[in-house]
Order: structure tokens, then C-alpha cells, then sequence
């Protein structure tokens, strides 16, 4: 493995941000399949004097049966130590008293179980996978076209990710489609909005710098963990594809081969 | 009906391109249904000296079936008058060889019959409807990721269109979310494509400033014939928002109340 610029930081360091689909696990069929090498590596980054923090877009389950799922595959993580947007939105309806028309996958309605939902002032659409029906759609598109100012929440705006059985359409896509439809820019809420990452880092009570963010995705993870002022590495597990390594605009602090690779130099470089 | 300064240009007006949903008839459960007095208004275009046309971005039947479907309704309209994108992109496939996925409504698959599908090298989609399951976007996905330069054709780009029962989203939303998805631009083929609106000025045989476009859709069909040389005129019928009136790079040469009011102030300034 090429060991670049990013192991200076290493000796710096003070946290660890970890995606966790494509980075973990690749999901799909049968609730997905652990990355080599990715289980022990986790232990090895508890082990260490680093904090450790998961930060994912994933919104096709609760929290809770999400992290239940990879503790199933051996991860040892507890659900205090997950970011997601689900939780995150619910937090900004009800500091701004909307009412949400859920355009979301069937497993994770249950997070969004204390908010108000009649008579919807906003959208929130997430990874809905099958939900996203030409009808499903067209009532999302309706409670928008209604509102005259139309608010749309966005739970990350991905474009594909990688399941067992191929690339899969991220929520990315079906914003982009709301947002053509009804001539609206949508809010993000997960990976890459800085206040998501910021969220994490105060969590931690760390400085952005001392904080390393390993993704597969080269612009949500990576670019939007460099744009907070941390540092950024793509695996290349997931959804990588070798054109990332050749991006227009965002060009990660180091690329290696999977998580175990990453945790292997780091620990090395703390000595 | 205030009349305003696209009167003036009445006289000098050799030919008439009609838009058809929203400006004919609503489309709907059951086949949809007439606007009033546009059955009328095409008699009295007809029997007038001035060419007519008819230029659709409907990708939801063949054009016979669709124009039978008129027919019945009571418009005096022939198949040679009506243009729209299913022919024209097949004429575009076969010009460059290209075999095409099909992601589009099941009742135009028959202009396609005469096209090499197997081993796809483009996509094409149009207004699929109900066809725009998750598992048939991801289908048309695959085909474009997977190839080194990704061609998506769409016919039309048009966000939204009126039913009987309310608004439906149009094809446009869903090539942007395929745009997004695969960071590519897709080539538009219909309305407002320049190369389309020309094909039916070449059938007139008359120069642009000499015809009129009469539309319901501000961007796609009175923006697309203004770019084209051609005056547009937006009813007030369709998918019309009194929003379009103050729409911020598209003004109309006029707003009518309707088709029928139209074709009277065309007439009358006739004399």
C-alpha cells in the first residue's frame, strides 16, 4: 500500500470518523456482508487512545436495528456512537414546528413515531428504495407544489451505493427530481452538510483537524470532511470506482485499499 | 381577454404550431377530456388560410393511437400533422447505430418495433408513468453506468403535466435524477430542442417569425418556439400557474384565457 501525505497527521490525531456502508459492510440481500478484515479492525481502533465515531447516511432502518444488524455481523458498536440523519431531522421539524409527508423507506418510520405529520408544511424523503414509486412520488411532489414556499429535506444527497447485487440509486437522485419538478434546492441533512460533521466533532469535544473521516464516498465523506477542516480517506471498498482518484474537484488526503489497510497505518504511525 | 402586442404580428402569420395537452384537452382517467371550445377552435384554424401543426411531447401511446384517441374526442386531426419525440429519436438511434434501453410508457413500445434493443449501448426514457418503478430506474442506471461515455436520450423535459385527477410529474424529473445519478447531460429530443421545433417549421415550409406556437407549457413550448424565431403564446389553461406570467427568463409574446380565445383574436385581426 502507497503511503501518502496523510500519515503526517497521524501522530495528531485525536478521533476517528468512520462511514459505515461500503466501509463496514456492503449491504444487500439478507442484511448484507462484513468488508475483510473490517470487524477486527474496529476492535483494533477501540483498542487505541483514538475516539471512535460512525457517521452514515443510511436511512432504511432505526438506528437501533441498524446497529443491531452489524453487531450481528461482529462489529462492536453502541448505537450512542452512531450518527444519522433520521434522528438529526427529526431534532430541526421540531425546532422549526413543521410537519413532515414522509417519502422514506418502511423501516425507519418508526424514529420520526413523536413527530406531528397531519396536515404536511414540508417533505422529508430518504433512501425509500421500493417506496419510490411513480405514486409515492407524485405525493411527495404534491404536498411541495401546494406550499408556497416548498421546504424539502433531504436525508443525504448520495448518489448510488453498492449492494451485494449491484449499484443501487441513492436518495441523491430523487431530490434532484423534487427539486427539478418544483424549481427548489432542497436542504441536506447527513453527509456532506457541515452542520451534520460538526455535530460529530462536538460529540467528541475535538478539534475538526485532529479528526480523520474514512469513507468510500469521495465527495460526501471525503469533500465534506475536508470542507469542516478534517482530513479525509477514501477505501477503496464500497462504491469506489479507480475515477475517484482522478476527481474534478475533490481529491482525498490518501486512498487505501480497505479499512483494515487504513487502521494498520495508522496504529503503525502512533507507534 | 386583454389584448396584447402579439396582435400585431397576426397579419404577417403564415402557419399555427398547437401544443396538445393542456391546450386541446386534459388527459386523464378514461382518455382525458376536451377543453371547452378547443374542438371548435381547431375547426375555425382549419378551415382558415393559415398552416397548422401540431408538435406534442405525449410519449404515453404511438402517435396513431394517440391521435385516434383526439379523434374520438372530436378534433379534426390527421397522424402527418402531429409531431412528436418517439419518431424523431428513433430516427436519431438508427442514424448512429445506437440500440436503445427502453425506459417508457408500454403503449409507445410499438414505434420502437423496428429498433435493435439487445445488448443496449444508449438509454431512452419518456413519460413512463407507473413505469417509473425504483427497480426500472435502476435498470436504466446500470445500462448507463456501465458505460464508459453514457448516452441518455429523454424525450421532453418537462417537469410536471395536468390530469383530470391533478398533477403528474413529467419526464423531466426523471432524467435529472439519471443526469445526477451518473454526473452526465442528457440530449433532449421533443420540446423545446431546437432541432425539433425545426423539423415541423422544414414540413410548413415557412420561416419561423412567420408562425406562431400556442402552448400551455411557458418554458418548454413558448421559451423553445422564442428561441426558435417563432412567437409563443401561453393559455391559461393546463398546466398554467399565474406564477408564469412573472417567470423570470421566459415572458410570453401574450397570455389568452384560453385556445378558443385565441383563435377568435387570430381570426378577427385577420379580418
Amino acid at each position: 500500500m502507497a503511503e501518502d501525505g496523510w500519515t503526517e497527521c497521524v501522530r495528531s490525531l485525536k478521533g476517528v470518523i468512520l462511514d459505515m456502508c461500503g466501509v463496514l459492510y456492503d449491504s444487500g440481500a439478507g442484511g448484507g456482508a462484513p468488508i475483510e478484515g473490517s470487524v477486527e479492525a474496529v476492535k483494533r481502533l477501540k483498542a487505541s487512545d483514538l475516539q471512535l465515531r460512525f457517521c452514515t447516511n443510511e436511512t432504511q432502518a432505526t438506528r437501533e436495528k441498524f446497529v443491531a444488524k452489524l453487531r450481528r455481523m461482529g462489529f462492536e458498536i453502541d448505537v450512542s456512537e452512531v450518527f444519522s440523519p433520521a434522528p438529526a431531522v427529526v431534532s430541526i421539524l421540531k425546532q422549526r414546528g413543521l410537519r413532515p409527508h414522509l417519502l422514506v423507506h418502511d423501516d425507519v418510520l418508526p424514529e420520526f413515531d413523536g413527530v406531528e405529520k397531519s396536515d404536511p408544511s414540508c417533505v422529508v424523503i430518504g433512501d425509500a428504495a421500493d417506496n419510490f414509486s411513480y405514486q409515492n412520488m407524485n405525493s411527495a411532489f404534491h404536498v411541495l407544489i401546494g406550499q408556497e414556499k416548498p421546504t424539502l429535506f433531504s436525508m443525504g444527497r448520495g448518489r448510488y451505493y453498492k449492494e451485494t447485487d449491484g449499484l443501487k440509486l441513492d436518495v441523491g437522485a430523487y431530490m434532484k427530481a423534487l427539486e427539478y419538478a418544483c424549481d427548489i434546492e432542497a436542504e441536506v441533512v447527513g453527509k456532506p452538510a457541515p452542520m451534520f460533521f460538526q455535530s460529530v466533532l462536538n460529540d467528541m469535544g475535538v478539534q475538526p483537524q485532529e479528526v480523520l473521516m474514512i469513507g468510500d464516498d469521495l465527495v460526501n465523506d471525503v469533500g465534506g470532511a475536508q470542507q469542516c477542516g478534517m482530513k479525509g480517506l477514501q477505501v477503496r471498498t464500497g462504491k469506489y470506482r479507480p475515477s475517484d482518484e482522478r476527481h474534478p474537484t475533490v481529491t482525498a488526503d490518501g486512498y487505501v485499499d480497505n479499512l483494515a489497510a487504513a487502521v494498520e497505518t495508522i496504529l503503525k504511525h502512533r507507534g
